[in-house]
């Protein structure tokens, strides 16, 4: 596989400085791997740190600014960062109000923001922890015990933040994460593997005129593999395994989410399937999102999130966001 | 190739159904393919069409909305629009100051736009016309007569949208928007082919291991093939070939635009690399924008866009723009 890249071992820090160069309103610590809002620590505010695997950007690097992360780690790709990078990037957002850590439920990503914490408590930083894990697919994966985390990341990191820059306290703010975490599922399915950079060629065997059911950010393996099916019955598909977790009365925000290879014109059909089920479904969107926001480096396939939402979850959804990835209302 | 679709030809009719279902600041004429700001025709301003073939999302239906386009006509993918799209666009959007078409230069869109015209301007629609032309690669390429629209696109309907929003009447907006096409220049690359969901499959050969400098953005040829080369190396190649013919002391927007299926991690990367060049050949950077916004489908690579900016051009990039694809400043 070809790849836009100088050699694989710079990969991150390439990246890092052509984020450094598009985007001055972040503080971008190549050397650290840390990217930090330029206004941070906010006063008064409770920060937000994220991070995991590089190559599933804009996740998180690209959701760093007002209304959403005061900072983001981005590790090796599909590699968790190091509890250096979320004790640097804790002192950096700390107001004196504390730091939420979102933290992804892979293994590697668990152990090391679990050492961070108590680095970063150590240091007199207060720290709380939610753990993403929103993906129906499979218990028990490749990198995962229990459930994956995947597109709530989107969801958690947007509303929990959106209640830190209006004031909330950490506790608050941790329970609104875990709240919103609680009521988000996901189902992703791949047409393709994908390529990482150390390994120049697709991270796994997916036979042509076969899909995976149920894929991970990483490629883990799904459900099951079928003979490709046409984009109305991988929405059923989806959809309903979605919903088979996810009981609700309550409108729903959507994620249409693209891994990485698939063509916005197809996520947007996709899209109008994902809408024609929930209408079947009798289930009330609120608003969708359609798009590469939770990628797999280039990975064909795309997943769909659900988030159950109140009119107090609602409003922090669509409360002002400005970051590279995600920005309306300001 | 695999694809998330249903039948390739619903292709298009399906996603402006997703565009309908995630968008409804859009009203998206789904038969008809027309998509129009919902506030349109918005009194006093001249308004902006534009459209092509589909499979470059998010441009054009993904700019339209305050700031940007009045109205995008879709076409197949890969191939113009028709003159009745076009009129009925004009016609949504006339305030009775005039309709501006923005037309890629290809020979279809070029044909189609001119007869549209003629069209709207019997039913008493002003209107003038502004070719894009920007794409440095080839002159007489498989669709065009002279040079291809490209990335310059997006920098034309932008900046001519923010005056016409200002209230600049529909000689200066036309104006401004051959200043903008003239000060810009662009040059792709291509690592992979794209599928179009008519063929299934590449729609050109190019060998493990070469890559195309200079491709089109429905995969034409370029000026030529070499063996793969590295990131450093391709933006080297790419701004000197656009810097060859633009000229500049004044700073410039840059665009480091995917072609679809490069993750961002890699774009980034890329845009380091771009920096870089410019930075040895001394011209300044205004503002950077890098992601996928004039795709190719599923293909690998990306395009440089350089567009030269004074104090008014840049004033007017940087107003308010709230679209699907791109957004800032409300």
């Amino acid at each position: 596989m070809k790849m836009l890249i100088n050699v694989a071992e710079t990969v991150v820090a390439d990246a890092l400085r052509g984020m450094a160069a598009a985007h001055p309103e972040l503080m971008v610590d190549i050397e650290n791997r840390v990217i930090v809002r330029r206004d941070a620590p906010v006063a008064g505010k409770v920060g937000l740190v994220s991070g995991g695997g590089s190559g599933h950007e804009p996740l998180h690097g690209g959701f760093v600014g007002p209304g959403m992360l005061d900072a983001a780690c981005p590790g090796e790709v599909f590699t968790s960062p190091v509890p250096d990078q979320m004790v640097r990037a804790a002192a950096a957002v700390d107001s004196g109000k504390g730091v939420l850590f979102i933290v992804k439920n892979y293994t590697g990503d668990v152990l090391n923001f679990d050492m961070a914490a108590e680095l970063a408590e150590d240091e007199g930083v207060q720290i709380a922890k939610v753990l993403v894990n929103d993906d129906v697919a499979v218990t028990d994966s490749l990198y995962t015990a229990g459930r994956r985390g995947t597109g709530a990341t989107l969801f958690v990191e947007k509303i929990a933040s959106a209640a830190a820059e209006e004031g909330a306290p950490l506790d608050r703010v941790a329970a609104l994460a875990r709240q919103v975490n609680e009521s988000s599922r996901s189902f992703g399915v791949a047409l393709s593997a994908c390529t990482t950079p150390a390994k120049g060629g697709p991270t796994f065997d997916l036979p042509a005129g076969e899909l995976e059911l149920g894929v991970g950010i990483h490629g883990e393996p799904g459900r099951e593999r079928r003979a490709m099916m046409t984009s109305h019955e991988i929405a059923d598909f989806a959809v309903d395994a979605v919903l088979e977790e996810l009981r609700t009365d309550n409108p729903v925000l959507v994620l249409v989410n693209g891994m990485g290879a698939t063509p916005l014109l197809e996520l947007y059909g996709f899209a109008a399937e994902v809408h024609r089920v929930l209408g079947e479904r009798e289930v009330v969107v609120a608003h969708t999102l359609v798009g590469n926001y939770v990628t797999s480096l280039d990975m064909a396939g795309a997943s769909v999130t659900l988030c159950r939402v109140d009119e107090e979850l609602l409003r922090l959804w669509n409360a002002p966001v400005r970051t590279a990835g995600l920005r309306w209302g300001c």
